[in-house]
């Protein structure tokens, strides 16, 4: 007997809300299948954030693209007493038929722009929601976690060493292909390097040296079967590691790139280490840290001038400890045509097919950003680009090495005080433009209390 | 072609940290083969937290215990050139052939106490560490959280509206195992009620109203799918929402088992509610709330005394906002039959072979627990059993109804003040057996920094 669970390809159908298939069968059964529009945006930042990184909207799209429902798992829904065998039916001849537009992976993303829209009869709408937004949750939330790390490092580089306290395996592995697209330089997770294309590293585990009793004798063990390894110097004296690690390669000619610093006052711990090795005249073996690194603890060791060449980090990465979610919503902004809200006092919804503009100073300078309708003529650059027509893909699949470049361009290009690790008071600018605000109020007028009371 | 990823049972072995694979081919070019222990447990619990609920530890034994590196798996590492042809031939061949034993599913456990420890051949031991470490933490901190909204819920159902917010599929899918065994009611993720045997259930969502326009259409529309079913009410306004529904059951006839809140004062709006299906005869008709729940404003509701018959939670539950992680740890804390180890200044790691015994009042309720080396006599109820026996799967698998009934209980015979919602000046008792304290002082002794410098 197995005890393995997940998600097959052919399972994806059912990785859905209830909902969305009960709301599915009761449109075709009213008969109802006028297009609707669905735009996936947030409303905030999370706490003490300038930006994000959207992530995970074009793959999630081509994922969504393709889904169906094939009979083994109509049969199990058919299980549930809800369904009739009509609509049974039309799930086992499901195609998506509709357009998806995203923002490229990787693009640097505020409150109230759509990272996504789908435009599709609103029964096949409405089945991609559960999908597509944990999708972008799951890799959005990850790689705007990995940018901050990566700007607090400030060209160091930042290797994930936190698959064992992320949640589950699919986060893990998606994990790394958020991190690829947000700059980090390696990662521990074996499967996911070979998934995602991110460089595999590690190091060694305290157990190792424990086993072994003899950290001399670990080392050097370490060290001859791996030439130019990175040795964990943490396990009894950090300092007294130090001296076996220069004993090893001058006295015995063995090859390390790399201590490694795990616990205690890593920034003083890394000037004593620094200083011992070039003592020693091993200015070039490299000291990198870990043990709950966060952005905040980066910044402090970089701003100290510690001579730390490398952050591994696991957990307040692998969680986004702080903010281990964002407030996405899936909102229906249009249907047959005409734009839709909700009444939601406080809560500002854009109704309509939209586009997002970003417009850039001389110096290719992030200046603003402009949400409107989708077919005003503007000059900015025009985020959202249809990857999905007519149910099938459209234009080149995303390439997470140039998702990555993105990333890199745009922290380059960002306004300076966006990548402060906390809250600007002057946060980036996003117009509404009038023809938008204009159907927002007409949108919003149709909006009254005793609506629908017939 | 597909943009779908993920996880096969095949690639199972490569769903690990980089580290574990270039120790266990060290361990073996040196000949260590001697056995050593590891053992998973955790130092503190979250803040605010008097418990957590051990989960995911035998359902990760069994399957780690069956790991395997097909073939074209370890083609896939050959691929990394760190690894010689002896050490993949031997992967190759890998069938775990140790030990392991774990606390049921379910059990409270408190910090230091092992929810699970492996005794194997060091390199077998070290190449579980991965897996297991990120089953044990996916699945205790979701139950953790569900346990809380629980026992705030005081009673009346708690349902899982989660997925789409949750860490990836897995985290999502394996959640529905957790949260069945922390007592939640139903779920509304498909596939994960299908793989755990937890109640499907859902609504409808705002989308559905608005695509009518027509809020009474849509309520007539579904119900009469739906008969018995529950109506989101606050698209436009709230109370009027509950007139319709008023109007449909007593002029039309049709069955609506409840209504739902998703905005604005619940409490009040509840209280309103009910008092329109009172004075309109309707009593049977349940509200039920959402809208970014947790387990304080859950307790507040119903200290308060809200009408309220049941809760949907999502976000703050999928992600367990408040503790996304815990600090477990896999130590080595035994090799060839001698504890180890390492220097941790502050931090107590207990070593050797251990077993927990639970202790308690004539009336069952929980008196104190206690760690002590595996062979000594107690009383106590022995917590760690065997479930994996030189490679092979012991004793029965685990069983969702029997962990959740686990549960049910433990919340019952736990002190009072450990259901708190936050920490108590009086954490449980954990004690440490005069032996194994006397275990613990003698291998500290033998940690001395100058140790291993040969």
């Amino acid at each position: 007997m197995s005890y393995f669970t997940g998600l097959t390809e052919e399972e994806l159908g059912l990785f859905v809300d209830l909902y969305e298939l009960t709301m599915a069968r009761a449109y075709r059964a009213e008969g109802m299948t006028e297009r609707a529009l669905f735009t996936l945006h947030f409303r905030k930042l999370p706490p003490g954030r300038n930006f994000v990184l959207a992530c995970g909207q074009h793959y999630g799209a081509l994922l969504a693209s393709a889904l169906h429902f094939p009979r083994e798992q109509v049969d199990r829904l058919a299980q549930l007493d809800m369904f009739e065998d009509d609509f049974l039916e039309w799930l086992s001849a499901f195609r998506f038929s509709g357009d998806i537009r995203v923002m490229p992976e990787g693009t640097p993303v505020f409150p109230h722009e759509p990272l996504l829209e789908v435009d599709a009869p609103v029964a096949e709408g409405q089945l991609l929601e559960t999908l597509l937004m944990n999708y972008v949750n799951t890799e959005t939330v990850l790689a705007s976690k990995a940018a901050r790390m990566v700007v607090a490092a400030d060209g160091r580089p930042v290797v994930d060493f936190g698959m064992r306290r992320m949640h589950g395996y699919d986060a893990a592995l998606r994990g790394v292909r958020a991190y690829r697209t947000a700059g980090l330089a390696a990662t521990s997770n074996v499967l996911g390097s070979f998934q995602h294309g991110l460089a595999a590293s590690g190091t060694m585990a305290h157990s190792f040296i424990q086993a072994h009793r003899d950290e001399m004798e670990a080392f050097r063990t370490y060290a001859r079967l791996y030439p130019g390894t990175t040795l964990l110097v943490d396990t009894y004296d950090t300092l007294g590691g130090v001296d076996k690690v220069i004993r090893l390669v001058r006295d015995e000619g063995l090859k390390v790139n790399a201590i490694r610093l795990d616990s205690g006052d890593l920034a003083q711990l890394a000037r004593d280490a620094r200083q011992k090795l070039d003592e020693a005249g091993l200015a070039d073996i490299r000291i990198v840290v870990s043990s709950g690194l966060d952005e905040w603890s980066i910044r402090d060791m970089v701003e100290a001038g510690a001579p730390v060449d490398g952050f591994g980090v696991g957990t307040k990465l692998g969680v986004s400890e702080d903010a281990p979610a964002m407030d996405f919503a899936y909102k229906l902004t249009e249907y047959a045509g005409e734009p839709r809200l909700k009444n939601s006092p406080g809560k500002k919804l854009l109704p309509g097919r939209k586009q997002v503009w970003r417009y850039r100073d001389r110096d290719g300078r992030y200046r603003y950003d402009e949400i409107g309708r989708d077919r005003e003529e503007r000059e900015g650059e025009a985020l959202l680009a249809t990857v999905v027509r007519d149910g099938e893909p459209e234009g080149p699949g995303p390439d997470c090495e140039a998702s990555r470049e993105r990333v890199r361009r745009a922290l380059n290009d960002m306004p300076e005080r966006l990548l402060d690790l906390d809250e600007t008071d002057q946060p980036y600018e996003v117009r509404i433009s009038d023809q938008l605000e204009n159907l927002y109020q007409e949108a919003l007028a149709a909006v009254t209390p005793d609506k629908g009371g017939s």
